[in-house]
């Protein structure tokens, strides 16, 4: 088989990139190890920048996003007691996050990309890029137990932190970057109205504690906790006691509870690889670069890599110039250590460390306060949250 | 000997206090423990904020500060080998700050003491505040062999981190946070002329370094240093070389060099101690609090509680109220409290710590971009260097 544009991993970059190159009429095909239903029982955030919106309009897969999404004008910091709003909008001149499951924008674009008739390949086993250094690289595969090989222009490596697409870069040509933060988060996902119709990212001497939701009867609450700490050990009840100690009284006493449907603890990590190009194959999205979920980054970063790419494949094919190809690495990667900074600091800011003494849970609140009642610190976070240009 | 105000401290807080309170006609003794001399050989740096300068303006000690001080409107951020302009005159709408001496202000506020007649008591031996839980608190000392006394109605503590006032306080009453950083600062004064007209705070992956002046022929530079660092190990080639590494090259070629005649090396401290009124005594600027020198704020801060103990005092005598004074601990703290955390930040992103990895320095570079090219955090920097209001 031959195609313009082989893309190994059907997550929301890889999708996001195909329907883009399916509607700028360039041929391509998506390859994962996985299925459909695999990908679309992942329970991953959404709180989406205007430039990834304006992207998936861009891709025909917008429609649900705007009739259900929920538009998010600001969202609190709490701490000692209390929680202040950051007005995102009027801050930032307008602009807002719409608060949408990244599972809900997989799914669109899995249903997007199938009445548009571009080929996905699941199930595929032993995925592998090749020659990306020299002219006519290949993807290979093993569908059936039948040996499979895709020849193409371009591979684009959408295949997430764990895939194969970094991996095949030899180590000597790769500088990586990585902070492993030494807590994690517990999340709880339930079918209850959210405390607050706004994300609330709360810093308590107890831990960090964010208040999230996917729709008006469905929250997601995070606690931060211990890394070697087990599943089996929080019941409904302890999470609910916990996360009511971590937020200001009023919140606490009117949080509306039920049971969890879904209780798990993820790791929380930055890492940067270095450079996101190899010759013909490019890195997008988690496959070059992680960012901790505080901040809400890691979607979006890969919106903006696709959109890189995409702009420069655009002028390849159509105008015969590499000049947007081979900035591509450069171009993603300035934007990416903004975001990988924002999330950082975010992060810092907000988390109780194992070595957080009395003074930096004051700097913590100092910060907190200077944030919430300086106008320009205030605008240097809302600018980021809500993302910064292309 | 009665007074109404017993000002332990004859540096700057102290005289700046004392002089205040002299011109509104309120009575008051200066204390200290050493002579003007050794006071006046303490080499210290000055920038001043304008709400520094207005305070040494209505203790009429300004007038040689307006003379040879020299107005800063901008610094420079120097990292991967350019510098970035920071506008504070631009970024603040009009505000800068004055380059000028620590032993120059304290020169000025003794000169205008002896002219206005005000009592200064220099080596005194053995000084201890009493009774300040009580209505009549007064100060012992012994001088020329003979124990003295004297009754006052409130006892200003301006003497410094290692001064007696905090430690006159019982340990059970007071709240102390503090972190020692790990490296210090290598200091050389030179009769040569800066290397430019305005600041350079450089970050480097050898360490910090620091450009800065006294006048426009004596020069102040700094390095960062290991703590254990032996100031006979560095012979001026050393530290020129040392430094010239550390600049952009157009620096470095250009840095015009002469013989030093101060180097020391200095520890830095993060230090709060809270509360900062107990009864009748008042902790005021160092004694009470210590910051990085990085971002300038030490005397600046000593200059706020003087601004805010004055203004209680004044309540005090003038409309018989204590609301001032019963609110100096809370009004001074929040101040103090922004400006360690000014001071902290500004000395995290700016050094290299032993732990910094490669992570740490990239987040370091990606903070001072952003820095540089977004309004708003350059705004937010520009505001907290020239000073928040009081």
């Amino acid at each position: 088989m031959r195609t313009q544009i082989a893309i190994i991993g059907s997550g929301p970059s890889g999708l996001l990139l195909g329907q883009l190159l399916t509607e700028a009429g360039i041929d391509n095909v998506i390859i994962d190890r996985v299925n459909k239903d695999y990908i679309l029982g992942r329970v991953r955030a959404g709180v989406l920048e205007e430039g990834t919106v304006g992207l998936l309009d861009q891709a025909k897969a917008g429609t649900r996003l705007h009739a259900e999404g929920l538009p998010h004008d600001g969202f609190s910091l709490a701490f000692d007691g209390r929680d202040h709003r950051i007005d995102l909008h009027e801050l930032t001149g307008g602009r807002r996050v719409t608060v949408y499951g990244q599972t809900e924008v997989t799914r669109d674009l899995m249903e997007r990309r199938e009445a548009s008739g571009s080929l996905s390949i699941y199930d595929a086993v032993d995925v592998a890029p090749h020659d990306f250094d020299g002219h006519s690289p290949f993807v290979t595969y093993v569908k059936d137990g039948v040996a499979k090989r895709i020849d193409c222009d371009f591979i684009a490596g959408c295949d997430g932190f764990h895939g194969v697409s970094r991996k095949a870069v030899p180590e000597r040509a790769i500088r990586s970057f990585e902070k492993v933060y030494p807590f994690g988060w517990l999340g709880v996902l339930a079918d209850v109205a959210p405390v607050s119709h706004e994300l609330i990212y709360a810093n308590h001497p107890r831990g960090f504690a964010l208040c999230s939701m996917r729709s008006a009867t469905r929250s997601r609450y995070y606690i931060q906790c211990a890394l070697d700490e087990k599943i089996e050990n929080w019941s409904d009840d302890r999470f609910w006691d916990e996360l009511r100690r971590r937020l200001p009284v009023h919140h606490a006493e009117a949080l509306p509870t039920a049971p969890s449907f879904e209780k798990s603890i993820a790791p929380l990590r930055s890492f940067v690889a270095e450079p996101m190009r190899f010759g013909r194959l490019f890195l997008v999205g988690d496959a070059a670069h992680i960012v901790p979920p505080t901040g809400a980054k890691g979607l979006n970063l890969a919106a903006s890599d696709v959109h890189y790419l995409f702009s420069g494949l655009i002028e390849h094919y159509r105008e015969g110039s590499d000049g947007g190809i081979d900035a591509y690495s450069q171009k993603a990667l300035a934007r990416v250590w903004k975001a990988v900074r924002f999330s950082w600091w975010m992060t810092t800011m907000m988390h109780r460390f194992p070595d957080t003494g009395d003074f930096d849970q004051k700097i913590q609140e100092a910060e907190l306060d200077y944030l919430t009642h300086s106008r320009a610190a205030s605008t240097a976070l809302a600018e980021n949250y809500v993302g910064l240009p292309f």
